[in-house]
């Protein structure tokens, strides 16, 4: 299978990583958007050993290779728009995540998808593959707490000096979407169960001259059977600190509660006097994982789990624009 | 100074722990409703060696001893009666969080408190002493994590088997007012901020037969300047486990992080590679510390501090019955 990337401004590292282990060949690589730098995603082709030829227009790169695969990371704005183009013409995508930075995105690409001819979406929930929130995933679904009644997942990020094109909403599509889908993700992805409704916040305050990022926000998902979803997102971990994130999930089951943190996981199950340790699974690498699903071997992520979670991104930010509540029933993408 | 207490469904063991440090004599204890077993308040009377007269009833008891400070803990819905009733005859009080169970209730107590003729209300925020909670709060306000942007806590709690009373929401409140009060507390203590909306969520489902106990719940909080708290809930840590409580706070400040966790302060500074860990104050006892407020010493929590709290644990459970949003603004109470 042939492999093209467009753009350098997502996780094409989840591809590079994940070449070898899916016997895929990265043949081509274009920007997605004119002004996008691909200087960070060269150095990573050179550091991966990958010699493949650099075009000006990503169209002219699909035209002239057809590949079988299209890796889409460009500015997230314009991710929709060039996924919906991919698919059109038949390529399976890996997209960035969130799918779209806007409703109307969202539900064109959605249509492009269901119209089109078998071409497969992905998105790089690359988080969903991290040891320890796969082990506990694999833990919390087979039933090891009980019956899952609350999810809270949180994501701090240290802000740096982030590219120009964070900087406004229409390049950057916001932190909801972008740092939080991860979070609206597992929230999901634990619970098992489809959302209802969100209220949300956010705040650019204290974004250190960033234009209109969001560095702080919590969400709270309504969830079918009485769940509780809560996300709390910021980037104002201290830019100093070695580790750039603090990612959490914490489920509370009927009979226990469990936490993601600092690579563990660790319990409190009915029957123990104490916290214990979960042990660690290793999951499958997230690039392989997806090209494994065309082949027919199953997937972690499906392409409904990306509409879905970025739906709820994107109306969680309509919440939060908007100071209110947003209801998934009324705007639910249709099935 | 003369003390009594009317109730022992709460926390009067605050009340024994800070008699000696108060100087203060406790005179008479009385049952607040007819129902109420005082079994657990005796044992704890005679452990701390204090011998009192017990009263069938406490008008009768008030009558009679013409106490300083009376101390309300009895079922939650019937302390705010009780607690005017006190406020009117001029003696101070020293009540169990939340003042009340209902908005009305609230707003009488209020209207009480600003009519009376000195006598001071104060509320048993014990939590605000535990020495973790109590440094981090100095150093968060002293401006050493910047300016407070957002704020997260948690209660989490062993449900075991409740009394009865806490089985219906008419003489429990509900779990928001009852164990999430602390953390709405701690929420606008550390933003040093005031709630402007809240919307939040809970579910009785898990509570094991236990009626009408919430046994999860999350809210989340529009404060003031742009502060956002987010507050999560939960029984249902499993009764085997020898701790209690995992209560947290995090609070995200423009100059760092803070937690506090397993009476433990861990920070996350501008400048440092790692987390640092913060050296712990002593901090006063509770209602000691309320005495010496009405000896004209200053006290960690004000009258203002309780009726905000409880009214916003009271609009927050609002929200969570209709599923919807409750506004500050609207409902506010007056000053």
């Amino acid at each position: 299978m042939k492999v093209c990337i467009i753009g350098g401004s997502g996780h094409y590292q989840y591809v590079l990583d994940g070449l070898a282990g899916a016997q895929v060949s990265l043949v081509g690589y274009a920007p997605g958007v004119a002004d996008e730098k691909l200087e960070k995603l060269e150095s990573a082709l050179k550091a991966a050993g990958v010699e493949a030829p650099r075009f000006a227009r990503w169209q002219d790169m699909l035209d002239e290779l057809r590949p079988d695969i299209v890796v889409v990371n460009t500015w997230f704005g314009a991710c929709a728009a060039i996924s919906m183009e991919c698919l059109r013409r038949g390529h399976h995508v890996y997209a960035e995540k969130p799918l779209a930075t806007t409703l109307d995105d969202l539900h064109a690409l959605r249509a492009v998808y269901l119209e089109g001819l078998g071409a497969q979406l992905g998105a790089m929930f690359g988080l969903r593959y991290v040891p320890a929130m796969y082990s506990a995933w694999r833990f919390v679904r087979a039933g090891g707490i009980g019956a899952v009644r609350m999810v809270g997942a949180q994501k701090s990020y240290r802000l740096g000096r982030r590219e120009v094109f964070y900087h406004t909403r229409d390049s950057y599509g916001g932190t909801i979407p972008w740092v939080g889908a991860h979070a609206v993700d597992w929230v999901r992805w634990f619970a098992g169960a489809e959302f209802e409704r969100v209220t949300a916040l956010h705040s650019t305050q204290g974004n250190r001259g960033q234009g209109e990022v969001e560095v702080t926000a919590a969400c709270l998902f309504a969830m079918a059977g009485g769940v509780i979803g809560h996300v709390n997102l910021d980037y104002l971990r201290p830019d100093s600190q070695r580790r750039h994130d603090d990612d959490r999930v914490r489920v509370v089951g009927t009979e226990g509660v469990l936490e993601v943190r600092d690579g563990q996981v660790t319990m409190w199950r009915e029957g123990a006097a104490e916290a214990v340790q979960l042990q660690l699974e290793s999951p499958p690498q997230c690039f392989a994982d997806f090209v494994a699903g065309l082949r027919g071997q199953g997937c972690l992520v499906s392409a409904e789990d990306a509409f879905a979670v970025t739906e709820a991104s994107l109306l969680a930010r309509q919440a939060a624009d908007a100071g209110g509540t947003a209801s998934f029933s009324s705007q639910r993408l249709g099935d």
